[in-house]
């Protein structure tokens, strides 16, 4: 088969490579996915510089993928899927998506929905269905209202728009002016610029009124402490990303005096820790979505030797839309 | 009343005055606490210098204390401590323990066992009960073993001998080789100073073969984030110290891949949120060990009008006991 092989964590071009390899075999548990596409997302550029999970190199990148399951190593869930359109994460160790096949775990594989298209369902897992569980949470939670950083991305528009669904009030947090003008224009009643000079009184002063006891953060660094700092007494805040490379800050008072708690979310590990029925269940939900709330804006479609060109262009505007590589998508399909 | 009084949180000595004041009212569910002894202790010189709990000025600083209830204002529980001998915290509003008299919530006061000393009940709730309730929390997780900082400060050293006691290994960090030597000659097992260039490998070898699941930090700053990262997948770390007085430094992956949670502990909170019957049992659980495993070193006990003189002594050398001020505490139990 031929994948896309890293062989350096340095971020530069010559580092990766596209390679023959022989098509792995799924062990007991495991399936074998035939990749229709595989989006590039902001943890792919993180997992290429060495800013995010370490793997043993050469490997495949590629955290999520659409695709079919074409064999199974044993084990009933995987044997059920066989044949099945799945959405599916890379394993935590060992090869990714960006080939034209992946072993990985089956509890990693979700059936996609009949009108769920490829294209949709290569990146269900990241966004929509942490947008899902995130919002789950706080539903569950009964948090009134809620707080969250990097609003302006793909993954934060459909949490603001899950909120709007669910009647859930969202503080949205953004970098830019322009990014506060975009959520505007899309309904947000509540957008704040963390680099306004009020900001820390104006989020204060919000998530009192609103009682926004849950935040969620994908920036890291000082935003962590001031959007922590913000919340009321007991706020809980989700961490599900670290977008400015920063370790978070965060004034030991507010766990000390104000009883206030830090976690973090992942979604391939939700996949694997929680009920397994709850998690089909939220992502049967969550699929329904797909062309509303949780819809992925797809910029381009790439074959897989065009994958450095298609990362320069997604390191250079990451809001455009997602760029797809899409090693086994038939020729109608292919936007670019 | 005789009282100090704060007038400004710049730490200058002549922002603290002896006063006279009137004798305060206690309102509902609140007792008048005639104080015997007050211990100085690091969250009071934080408070003064103004780096924790920020009360209006002018205000009677002092934490902790203990006394008997001469009245009460009502309710149920505080008319049953009329009488009784108590270790008391200030409420989290207004004044304080260095004065003649306090006025606190009920909820704040633990009816001293009989054989407990005024001496030893004033600094019952901020270490022996902190300790106490702390590694309450190691055995009802039952975690197999735990990390602290600050481990040779008294609540550090309580901390481990509860653990030698119920059997849970403690994983001591200190920040000079004088207090490495010092926990050793107590019997500790693990003792690492984290100024050692291989303490980052050290602590996770042994965090991940002790299993030491849960750790206690009192310092924050680069600290919490290392020990955090050190410990295994899932660990939880409990913050009731800044003794730094720099925010907690955490990297976001240990919270989104390992599942790690950081939280809070404040003796005055939990003592105000947990189960009332579940917190005396603990409180006379603890007294206890107050002359054993809990017992706190004392090497002063001054008159109100010696604050400062306790003060200056105490922030020169903070590991050497305990400076009480003992506004009525009579003649033949003076030290000093």
């Amino acid at each position: 088969m031929r994948a896309v092989e890293l062989r350096a964590l340095d971020g530069k071009p010559e580092s990766m490579v596209l390679v023959e390899r022989p098509v792995p075999r799924p062990g007991n548990r495991q399936v074998l996915v035939r990749i229709a596409a595989s989006p590039i997302n902001p943890s792919d550029l993180a997992f290429l510089s060495g800013a995010y999970i370490k793997k043993k190199l050469p490997v495949i990148p590629g955290f999520e993928a659409s695709g079919t399951v074409v064999a199974a190593g044993g084990g009933f869930m995987a044997r059920f899927l066989v044949g099945k359109r799945v959405a599916c994460a890379a394993p935590h160790d060992g090869d990714g998506a960006w080939a034209e096949f992946m072993v990985t775990s089956a509890q990693l594989c979700l059936p996609l929905r009949k009108n769920v298209s490829f294209e949709q369902g290569a990146s269900l897992l990241v966004n929509p269905l942490t947008a899902w569980a995130l919002m789950d949470i706080a539903k569950r939670g009964r948090h009134r209202a809620v707080a969250q950083t990097a609003a302006a991305s793909a993954l934060g528009r459909m949490i603001f728009r899950l909120g709007q669904r669910f009647g859930i009030p969202v503080i949205n947090i953004v970098r830019r002016d322009e990014q506060v003008e975009l959520l505007q224009t899309l309904g947000a009643k509540y957008v704040l610029n963390s680099n306004d000079s009020n900001f820390a009184d104006r989020l204060q002063k919000l998530c009192h009124e609103l009682n926004a006891s849950l935040a969620f953060d994908a920036v890291a660094g000082e935003l962590t402490g001031r959007v922590l700092q913000a919340l009321p007494k007991q706020g809980r805040l989700i961490i599900y990303g670290g977008l400015s490379l920063q370790p978070c800050k965060i004034d030991p008072r507010a766990f000390i005096l104000d009883d206030k708690h830090v976690e973090g979310f992942w979604i391939s590990r939700a996949l694997k820790k929680g009920n397994p029925l709850r998690q089909l269940r939220n992502a049967m939900q969550a699929q329904k979505f797909l062309a509303s709330d949780l819809k992925t804006e797809v910029r381009a479609r790439l074959p897989l030797e065009k994958a450095l060109i298609g990362l320069q262009q997604y390191a250079g505007d990451m809001t455009g839309g997602k760029i797809l590589l899409a090693p086994n998508l038939s020729g109608k399909e292919i936007i670019t």
